[in-house]
């Protein structure tokens, strides 16, 4: 039986012996956590922006300016742009003019970042994952489930493997509104529908190292969590894209799947958000996956930043 | 809305900032990782006892004879007879004689332990926990759960609640075994019926403190890993006890389960797969749970530990 244990290390490729000298961590005035970790390329650029100030010997990195969030978020946008126009970060030409709130030990939002620009403040992200899947209909029948293939003109991981719907969390929106608007634009399933019958199963937490197929310089941290919903369909209902961002759909076993998750066709989380769906639906068992507890707990990463 | 932090604090209760000057390590010949946590008290004793060396510069304390399973667990058997004669520890007066395998990091067993001397050595220990529920028969229905009460003249936790059934996987069990032997003892389900319609669910993992409930003295410290399995029941079968462990069964819906929780009346490890069970079948979820997040990541922790 093959592990799927270096599934889950393409996803959550971060250390878990943090080496707190490869990083800088990340405070804004007032609040205590760090909230995110900053690579040594961004504090050079950093140290030339007001607003700012990088301590080499705490290897700390501090945001002066905003009381507020209306002030902390103009003050990340200035930044934002003011480090746009080095052009030294091919990860901000992907600019989305789309925010993600980022957030303080009281769940209270601190400020609002521009989402190409997370990863370079290694912020935690919050994205929904939604699994559609056919239940057996019949005792012979084996459980089914919606696989997208990616657009391959998509900038970031073009014709790998999702889930049947998922996006990010942005400035605003709660993890149920994202979704539903997800699997309507992805997948074609109705508001209405996906209201009444998604179920919430938890959320998978993981902390990645950007790679080259995520588009943009590899290296970034990005910690993210994601919101994992179940829709079971009936055989009726087929899945099919809206919006250019999928090439197409699959109705897989779940032989099928984990034999495309072995040979990485999906993408990094959504791999692990389909690793979580076999798990809590039976599929992947202590008797079946040699690396059952390990894989279990990284999947469910806790992450050391505050959390919304 | 009543955040279930509590509940996970109470049977996730070792710290995340771990102070390596409480607690020993523990190391047997030839294999590089620790094995567990041993509290001082214990420490002491060992000084007195032969094959054992405690180093209390670097906090370790080693085994140092037994060059298989078999001379590991007699060297082990030895160990616990004599603090058993000590009499200083309270814990060993409630004798199980049932052993626990203790594993190494390529999940070869490195010695069987007594089972009610495990938390002298910190060493991690499983289970398997069954959550049998009804699903909801019209749409107007709820779903509800088999909770059981335990016999009010069990030594451990006496008159608390738990899931449906319960044990620990012993010495030469799979959890799958475990799981259709303690369903049949504890709640009279068929094992034909446990085999065909279990499905694994995941593993709740936590760091316990024992406290007077568990039964001896306070303080030592569990690691554990807990299997889940869910059980759907039609409504024609009825959970009944067998072997006297049990009081009484009761069939919940969510809102009663989650007043007992925020009330303390389960048993802390079975508190953690409750919630877990909760969150896996979206009753519990990012809008009524405001520590959605942290609770996910707590029921999975990552136990730094050789495993199963």
């Amino acid at each position: 039986m093959a592990s799927n244990l270096s599934v889950v290390n393409d996803g959550d490729s971060f250390s878990y012996t943090e080496s707190e000298f490869l990083y800088y961590r990340f405070y804004v005035p007032d609040v205590q956590a760090a909230l995110g970790y900053i690579l040594p390329v961004v504090a050079d650029a950093l140290r030339h922006i007001p607003s700012w100030i990088v301590d080499d010997d705490t290897h700390r990195i501090y945001l002066t300016g905003g009381k507020n969030v209306a002030e902390r978020s103009d003050v990340m946008k200035k930044t934002v742009f003011a480090l746009r126009d080095t052009r030294k970060f091919d990860i901000l030409s992907r600019w989305r003019n789309e925010t993600f709130p980022v957030y303080g030990p009281q769940k209270e939002i601190l400020f609002h970042l521009e989402r190409s620009a997370c990863p370079l403040f290694g912020v935690v992200t919050y994205g929904v994952h939604a699994v559609a899947f056919v239940p057996p209909q019949t005792e012979s029948e084996e459980l089914k489930i919606w696989v997208s293939r990616r657009a391959k003109t998509k900038q970031t991981y073009g014709g790998m493997l999702d889930c049947t719907a998922a996006g990010g969390v942005s400035s605003g929106e709660t993890s149920l509104e994202t979704l539903v608007k997800e699997c309507q634009e992805e997948a074609s399933l109705s508001p209405d529908y996906v209201w009444k019958h998604a179920t919430a199963g938890g959320i998978v937490t993981h902390f990645y190292v950007r790679d080259k197929r995520a588009g943009g310089e590899a290296g970034f941290l990005q910690p993210e969590g994601q919101y994992v919903y179940d829709i079971p369909l009936p055989p009726h209902i087929i899945c099919k894209n809206q919006d250019g961002e999928v090439d197409e759909f699959f109705l897989w076993t779940a032989v099928e799947i984990r034999r495309a998750l072995i040979n990485r066709e999906f993408k990094p989380n959504s791999a692990l958000v389909m690793l979580d769906f076999l798990i809590r639906h039976g599929v992947l068992t202590p008797e079946n996956e040699p690396d059952y507890i390990e894989i279990v707990s990284r999947l469910h990463r806790r992450l050391s930043f505050p959390l919304r």
